[in-house]
């Protein structure tokens, strides 16, 4: 992750300089602040900025006058009954913002979640940096043969050589082709907002990303979840090992239902009371299909 | 505004203990967190927590790594080009978040704003306070009579007082009631979520009320306008002279091409073109309707 | 509920011109086409307008040129496969459209669902007419004693007559105060947008909802579930069973892995393993809170 | 536009059999319905699925029982004075389903708006055509000198021919690779999800997109301007001409105030009345910045 000395002197500035403030502060992030967790070959997350800690919630929830309560332990039964019953306005009263550096195709996906604040970087403005992501061996899989949208093993040997020679020789051609287009030495120069067409998706973009905590914690639990692609899972563990120092205990119920946790359809409910019952239940008489039955058995046994 | 003396000390608890924070700071905001800000006769405005300032709008704008440039004159010119052509996504990147003291009838109109975050308090779970709005003399209006949504002169002499006598005694009958039916004395007390049903919409709620710079400016220059009901432009006021200390670039940004501004349909530029040439012309050959035409004509004579 | 007579004949007439479409069309939901389903004592929903069917949630799913498959099963087996893995965008690609009429502190509540279209009929423009929810004998429950926000018990004899006398009268008077503060029979009359504060929170409103499919299930889960207040209850049990007429495949797997499911906590996971396996667990080892251990024993014994 | 004949062949098995319906029917837009308007080299806007028309945003403004009044004059004065005093929601009452194929880069900047929903064809799952987006030789720009972000004149003679040339051969090369890595044949394949970043931003993607008329409206603004970038440009354009005839009255209203509108300032509006009055203004004493002057001075010269 190369940042310039330039950039960390400026990160360094703004790290050495604590002001007073009257706001509620969370010791935890602030230990984050500005700092860049470096993610893939090129890619970062840095917190820019927070709004709340686990008090905050507690006291929006109670719509109070003053920070809420001195005792930790009732904070923390609110927050997990507020989890547990799926009450999402307390936790959208923390926000968080982030500033990001990752792939094109990371970015496309990551975009989907619509509930949330982008600034990104722009090609039309600006000219993109010749940084790719190229995948390390051992992430670099092959197509699962039982999911259509997945990973099986890694790839090994020359095929192996042959894809990473492909990606980097690819990744350097385009973007010299792309300086070329734009270059006004001896020409007139592509227009950036054109030029841009010809880089491919693992090449690196940037935003400033701003979020609330519900719309976070539903993004960490599609994104850090096993199904998802390995170069957005990275991104979200990384920004979960952020959010377990800012808000701890609202993380740890977090964790608790939703990460640990899983919904059970009311078929499944039925059969796991049969179960408890002693009684053996087949997929033919579960009632459920042969593909929620595999999902239900890779838990249940 | 009767803030209890338990409610007052915890304020001044909150505003007691300033704490070191890496982060974007507003001094002028930081004045006025906590405090409440009177509006109507029982109601107010607190800040509870904000972030970003200024900087951060062109920090966001330029996704820069720094805290970006050390020349106002620079930010300033940038935040009013922003502003000028509608871009929306760096002023999203500041965040309030308030406490309210609102009648009902001001809180359905607000909610009506939905990008923004909402907790408010349940009278599902909690029993509401005898607080109702009653308008001051002056703001006792008729009718109007040109404007169906509109205010006209204000009620006068045995008018006035019947009034007010009415808006009183309901208010202190509905509220009798309610207790009398949660009442548990000698019986078994009506359910907190259907007694409420008897209290009249100008009874006070509250909420911690929670949306981004870009929201926020759109809730006031619909809410701070003279079209808006006096009951809620006040709060908007309130809430204007808080940003107005906040950010104050954006702001006078805002006041110029938001408050203080118009937008011409392309008729309109028509006939100021015409005018500009020394031509005069008449609502029968604006192409307006007579509505437009009046609107036009009270700005431009 | 007490539609004119101009009313009806107006929804006769929307009934009487079917017109051809090549749209997609639900044989289910042209059935309901604007008729008011009647909810509490006066109010109703009616469905005004509806985009798409289960062969569009496939079709989107599928991003697809034509109508779908023909094979009935596999569009099945996918919808059920979407609804269990938490596809939201699928569902979303169908759209309702709403007229409704109902209290005011029912509305309250609904509008919390912020991912929605509204018009509501406005008192500031307009007079509201005299109708006010008052509720059966057998809905006039107590406050529960183990529940803040919940029912006990139907309130019996004098106290449930002392109840509905104030409801009532207030409801009344309270009305007969509005209509008198806006007469202008001898006097100014009252601003409309300033009589309605007197008016309590039963009196009926109506509007205009619209909203897709993915977040109107999220509306029923929370609202048709048996946690929900009974008078908003009621609507969301009437526009499920349009739903169910609408899109009857969507439909049954919301009720198989939302309405009739469960979230387990990862700590409930264990607590079930365990007992799969033989073992007897107490609220003491189980790890969770006796909250959580009442609530998971009300369900798995 | 190369849609294969079995993809015509199902767009015309979609159109060959209308059904009756009792909702509102917009004939403008049936006339579009399924039917792909070319865009580009390779898109395409298909109208899948519409809900309401003209009539219908009245009868929203109203909260009405029936159809609306049978004045058409009304009706267009109505929605003429919404439009006019920015009134949202019964614009939002009528939502508009489209199918588009478009290149990557264009899709960044449309999924930018995010009040809309979105399916998108998935290479994780699938796999990408050979499809993309070469500009036409009268398209080829050069970087504007005066804007950062614009075009300034074609590019012409050798330099023409090498960009596209470039942007031809790395095409083809990237999807050669893209396909070479994706084999199995001899080898395991490389996964979906990680082949596709070697493709570039010109290649086609596709989804189906869903919108309500008031955000669509706001979409056309930004994006059928001027100073967006043509090859979204075109996109807004033919999205444009199938709304005017969609709902011929409202398009109307926004063609006047929105696109042929424009916003002045406080300050411009101080300057177009002392110019009225006779008074020549210059710059300096206009308050305005230079960039703010030579933008109102394009308009009103």
């Amino acid at each position: 992750m190369p940042l310039t000395p330039e950039q960390l002197a400026e990160i360094d500035a703004l790290r050495a300089t604590p002001r007073p403030t009257l706001r509620a502060v969370s010791e935890g992030m602030e230990a984050h602040l500005y700092k860049a967790a470096p993610v893939l070959d090129h890619g970062f997350v840095r917190v820019i900025d927070y709004m709340g800690n686990d008090a905050a919630i507690v006291q929006a929830a109670r719509v109070s006058y003053g920070a809420g309560t001195k005792k930790v332990n009732d904070d923390s039964g609110l927050i997990r009954y507020l989890m547990r019953h799926w009450h999402s306005t307390p936790f959208e009263m923390c926000e968080l913002k982030l500033h990001v550096k990752l792939p094109i195709f990371v970015a496309r996906q990551w975009i989907r979640h619509r509930t949330a604040n982008v600034n990104e970087y722009s090609a039309r403005y600006s000219i993109m940096d010749r940084e790719f992501y190229i995948p390390e061996p051992q992430h670099l899989a092959a197509q699962s043969t039982v999911n259509n949208q997945g990973r099986g093993a890694v790839l090994e040997g020359a095929e192996a050589a042959r894809v990473l020679e492909i990606l980097k020789s690819d990744a350097a051609r385009t973007y010299d082709h792309y300086e070329e287009m734009l270059s006004q030495d001896g020409q007139q120069g592509l227009a950036r907002e054109l030029a841009r067409m010809n880089l491919p998706a693992n090449i690196y973009t940037q935003w400033y990303w701003k979020v609330d905590l519900h719309n976070l914690f539903h993004f960490l639990r599609l994104r850090a979840d096993p199904h998802a692609q390995y170069e957005i899972r990275v991104y979200a563990e990384a920004i979960a090992r952020m959010v377990a120092d800012w808000v701890p205990v609202a993380f740890g119920a977090f964790e608790d239902y939703r990460m640990g946790g899983i919904t059970l359809s009311g078929k499944a409910i039925a059969v796991l009371k049969r179960r408890l019952a002693g009684e053996t239940v087949t997929q033919e008489d579960s009632g459920m299909s042969k593909g929620e039955w595999r999902e239900f058995t890779e838990v249940w046994g």
